[in-house]
């Protein structure tokens, strides 16, 4: 164990080449930084971990290549845990184990590296899931934008829950549990210096436990989406897609904060497409709606949820937005790239 | 679906950042590429995907950076699957799911992703393994190198089995189940275009049917483990390391075919540092060597399985070397990086 590793004492002393190798300066950079940083015990590592047996296992993996690597209200390594404990949540699971690997450009500052890897492991702790096993990768300078984090989430379906895309049905209130379009604003003002980072903050949580709260809904929680990359747009149109139902949006109910809707005015951004990472849609039978609704906001991550909108027989796979004009537009999937590397 | 990723017309058609987006491209991508490249189903997808029940459920992560893409034996592709899966059945596990996610960088020819995923989806049929959920990111030009891709896999332990690193003991055999120094010099042959990628091909292939062989050795199965990276010299440090037990290594019982020997003596690297993804060492009470390596033999991936040592208790936690010419000399765990992005 090198003093170099333990603590930098250097604002230069960065990740070399040799420490993605698989030998001794591995083994230190394992050691010295990232199992403490990540708070798993220090010692032999083998190269897959064992778990206890789970009956309803669900899987998901994300790639996070977030740029920069810190934002207002998060940075690369709560973000790599919250995606992932929330696409399991998305399909009724409560997260069990998680699997980290990281590909570390030459060069990196190890000061950052360990701060990041340390708000992984804070994250992972807040979510009451443990980091089981990793890798680590080191590539030359150029070959990699400073650090990208691959995420690998196990988890474990609540039964009574079996929420999917493809359940919305014609009648199913469309839920949110929170405010859109902060995780693509704070990130995107970050990045190009824009100045809005001062007023916004990411949203990025994890989700499980509002899914856990609403588990009594059982059944009628016919469909559970983050809406991240793509936004609100991309999520209600692969919902729209794979149930064959219709949707219509109402405008003035999607809960915007002011300062997200100055930076999209400004930016030419369209909101409903900038990415969130701590709010969810729920598709519930009209008839439920209140009740989940009350439920959510009883809920710290569900206090500001609101109702959004209906889905419709009427033109099914189509998603309607009512402006708050009074006219109908067709909220498209978006093409392609609005704001890169956001999450 | 766009005929641009259905068949690409031209030889320019590339991975554009929108690719990456989350919405109509990302989709026209999956399903016109992606998803039949690696055999899975178009159709809705989820964010996280169920499996069966897991009695004694093995997980293990890997980021695979090899470059360049494709070598004598295999590509990344290939690579992603095999490392994976040897990394669950050298805990004694035969995997079940794969969960893949890519990092690709802006402009790489759709027609070499499309290559490497049919290779991906090739080696995940022929280890009889589905990839059950995935992740696409895209980052600019310069942002990363070409593609990296990041493997977990989920995998079931066969109830007898329990190797590990740590249960080694004094008066084990150490056996091996095929050549080393393959896969190393095939890539940096390949990669330095020094002419021996004609003779050498690497032996990246999956090894969990040879595990699941030596099942019926049970308990006397102490430690299995695949010397990628850091080549044996690492995996043998990290066997003596965790179990307390020193190694004595014999350098004439080392198979080693001669176009590697010639490589690694023209480019100054030591064969035991060299990465492999095709062979295993296992630690067996001497008495059961025999009867192990017969059953190795038997299997193709064991066909040159041999004996190259035995664990002692006179110098622990040591590895020696037992040289031709008689002499002793240590093995040291790898420093560094001799051999970058090799896997």
């Amino acid at each position: 164990m090198t003093p170099q590793c333990t603590t930098p004492r250097h604002e230069d002393e960065r990740v070399l080449l040799g420490h993605g190798a698989g030998g001794r300066l591995t083994a230190e950079l394992l050691d010295a930084l990232l199992l403490p940083a990540i708070g798993a015990p220090a010692g032999p590592l083998e190269d897959a971990a064992t778990l206890p047996p789970i009956g309803l296992p669900v899987i998901s993996t994300d790639s996070f290549v977030v740029s920069p690597l810190s934002f207002p209200g998060g940075d690369i390594g709560s973000l790599a845990v919250h995606g992932t404990v929330n696409d399991l949540a998305m399909r009724g699971a409560q997260p069990v184990a998680l699997a980290v690997s990281l590909i570390i450009e030459e060069g990196l500052p190890l000061a950052e590296l360990r701060s990041v890897v340390e708000s992984l492991g804070k994250a992972a702790a807040e979510a009451e899931v443990p980091v089981v096993t990793g890798d680590t990768k080191v590539v030359g300078r150029g070959a990699a934008d400073r650090l990208f984090i691959t995420t690998t989430g196990i988890g474990r379906r609540i039964p009574a829950l079996h929420p999917s895309a493809a359940r919305a049905q014609p009648h199913d209130a469309i839920l949110l549990s929170g405010p859109i379009g902060l995780h693509g604003t704070a990130v995107l003002s970050t990045r190009e210096g824009l100045g809005f980072e001062a007023d916004i903050t990411s949203d990025s949580r994890p989700l499980h436990r509002l899914v856990k709260a609403l588990a009594c809904f059982a059944d009628d929680l016919h469909t559970l989406r983050d809406p991240t990359r793509g936004g609100l747009a991309a999520t209600l149109n692969e919902i729209a897609e794979a149930s064959g139902t219709g949707a219509e949006i109402d405008e003035s109910a999607l809960p915007v904060p002011g300062p997200v809707a100055a930076a999209c005015d400004l930016l030419g951004l369209d909101l409903l497409h900038v990415a969130n990472e701590g709010c969810l849609v729920a598709y519930v039978p009209e008839a439920r709606a209140d009740d989940v609704l009350h439920t959510m906001r009883r809920a710290p991550e569900g206090a500001s949820a609101v109702r959004i909108g209906r889905t419709t027989a009427v033109h099914p796979r189509r998603v309607d937005l009512l402006t708050r004009v009074g006219s109908r537009r067709v909220v498209d999937m978006p093409l392609g790239e609005q704001l890169p590397r956001i999450c």
